[in-house]
């Protein structure tokens, strides 16, 4: 395996996993003051349309891990308006 | 153009700017209650490391996104301990 693609690896597992403590923290903390909920809508609309670019083009890392962001940042939204 | 490229353009945009809305509001605010630094820290090193990708891939759509997204992200993680 090349370099490039390890990094390209690492990239995308960190990016994919990104909001997982920002969902740990709320619930720890059952608020969710100061956090922006037009990001997160912003988040899943993007990698929302990155899911629909990888079917189109059959290109399962893209689908795998924006479908699991997806998935994430959507928990996350709801979280917001659940402690809100 | 092709509608999956639109798409693409589209997914690019939107994941690119959604640090900016959280960041308006912490300055609004003037405090980051309940927003994870370990959320930033890792979306940080995540899109660092898709701008290295695209700096050795020479793929400059790759390396103009994530290195916006970089910015923004860096700016958001000092913002949080600034309003701490």
């Amino acid at each position: 395996m090349q370099v490039t693609e390890i990094i390209g690896i690492l990239a995308g597992v960190f990016t994919t996993i990104a909001a997982l403590p920002q969902i740990i923290t709320a619930i720890r903390n059952r608020a969710c003051k100061d956090v922006s909920p037009i990001m997160f809508i912003i988040l899943i609309i993007g990698v929302g349309l990155w899911t629909i670019y990888g079917i189109m083009k059959e290109d399962w890392p893209i689908i795998v891990t924006n479908g699991i962001s997806t998935i994430l940042n959507g928990s996350m939204l709801f979280l917001i308006f659940k402690f809100k």
